[in-house]
């Protein structure tokens, strides 16, 4: 099954465009071991979403163990939920080969995010797993994205109007998006520019971070970011869920935190 | 002691910008265990180069054997050659720095390489390790590198117009260089875009790949690529080196190369 019908499976299921972020910070986390604080997450909010993503970073930061324990997170979650490998890999061909047989086949990843930077050749690597989903980065939700993502491009044609980097890459991910399978990450921090991408491209899945933690508007961010169905928008929420509370009772904690994103969510979706 | 007095030393010792690409992919690679492999290059190069760079795309592509052999490999390099963790990691603030301490404390790197798209808050994490260097990918040595790293860009500052978004990478990199930490990759195979950069920032270092394998002219990446005392440009070689010999003299087949190499650029290395 291909990642965009499992998602949408999922979605359906369980009423929601929830995906919960597994990214353990040890500064935030309760005092329980890594695959356990995560499996109890998982367990918490299992039919409260649409996926669950991963960031590999809180993994590398722990070392073996952190790797350990992400492999075994992935292999736990239900097969009928996707998993999306945080990533954010970038390379040439030849090494983006190796970083797609190491998310697509040691971790099993349903789907990952991709740096654009490089161009075609570092993306399609990813892109040829047919069955995979490839979330491209396009306008990240953090300040830094104004740094060159915001920048206009100087086209010298008359008839060409100035566009911003950020929409070249939503034009060539749609350009490359031969198979269906790729999608966009846009930050729920910048709605106008959500609206701008979603028009762009009307079908992609678009992977939304930045709301909770991170501030951006839930409102605009739903209306903005679905589809003309009201699907195909994935919002992400990490910390405000699984730092829930620090207690003993974090898992009833965070499934709380899923359930309130989920009926926000919810509530300001339309179709 | 900085990575760039430690380059410096391991490169006046050795007479040598050579660096060794590590990355050890299994389709080229003689029957040998991956760490041996590794060791045995490691031994029959160590006075012939200035640095090593593991790429962590082979080794993430063999699981958790290979982030097993990493380590390993990272710590058996010599202590006074500098070795480039080459992870092209970018992501935001939080997650950078789970991201830093993976590559600098986690497997120890002296040196990383990292992903501009998402701005300063997802490299500033990493330059603020102050004896670390930060490589920024600036123009890479693949043809994707014209998707986006070529196009013209408009600034909106007045002491640049349009400038291509490498340049304006370049720039950034520039700014944020508080330290001297900061350096920036550049492919061999653009040399007209290695010698702007270079003009622009005239000291920093420049790891610099696309020779060999990819094809790129060591004579004008030479000529362009260092700095006017003819120092601070790192040369990656990697399969043409490793991958010299498949048979049982891979060992000895890899020192004939690399020194082939390392004699190349001495020939046409000005100062």
């Amino acid at each position: 099954m291909s990642f965009v019908d499992k998602l949408d499976k999922a979605s359906e299921r369980n009423r929601s465009l929830v995906c919960v972020g597994l990214d353990p910070d040890p500064d935030l986390m309760p005092d329980v071991e890594l695959f356990e604080f995560n499996k109890a997450i998982i367990d918490a909010t299992a039919d409260l979403v649409c996926a669950y993503k991963p960031n590999l970073a809180f993994y590398e930061a722990l070392g073996s163990a952190g790797m350990e324990a992400l492999k075994r997170t992935a292999d736990y979650i239900p097969g009928d939920i996707p998993v999306i490998g945080d990533a954010k890999r970038g390379d040439i061909g030849s090494t983006a080969r190796a970083y797609a047989k190491a998310l697509f086949e040691v971790f099993g990843f349903d789907a990952v995010t991709v740096n654009p930077y490089l161009g075609q050749d570092s993306v399609q690597p990813f892109i040829d797993y047919k069955d995979k989903g490839i979330f491209i980065l396009c306008r990240t939700s953090n300040t830094g994205a104004l740094d060159f993502q915001a920048l206009n491009l100087w086209s010298g044609r008359p008839d060409c109007r100035q566009q911003p980097l950020y929409m070249l890459v939503a034009m060539k991910a749609r350009e490359w998006n031969k198979y269906g399978n790729v999608g966009l990450v846009l930050g729920a921090t910048y709605p106008q520019e959500l609206r701008e991408v979603r028009e762009l491209c009307p079908d992609m899945v678009f992977l939304i971070p930045g709301l909770g933690a991170q501030g951006g508007s839930l409102k605009a961010a739903v209306k903005y970011g679905v589809d003309t169905g009201g699907k195909r928008a994935i919002y992400n929420n990490s910390r405000q869920v699984i730092f829930a509370s620090r207690g003993a009772e974090f898992a009833r904690a965070a499934r709380l935190a899923a359930e309130d994103f989920r009926q926000q969510i919810e509530t300001n979706r339309p179709g």
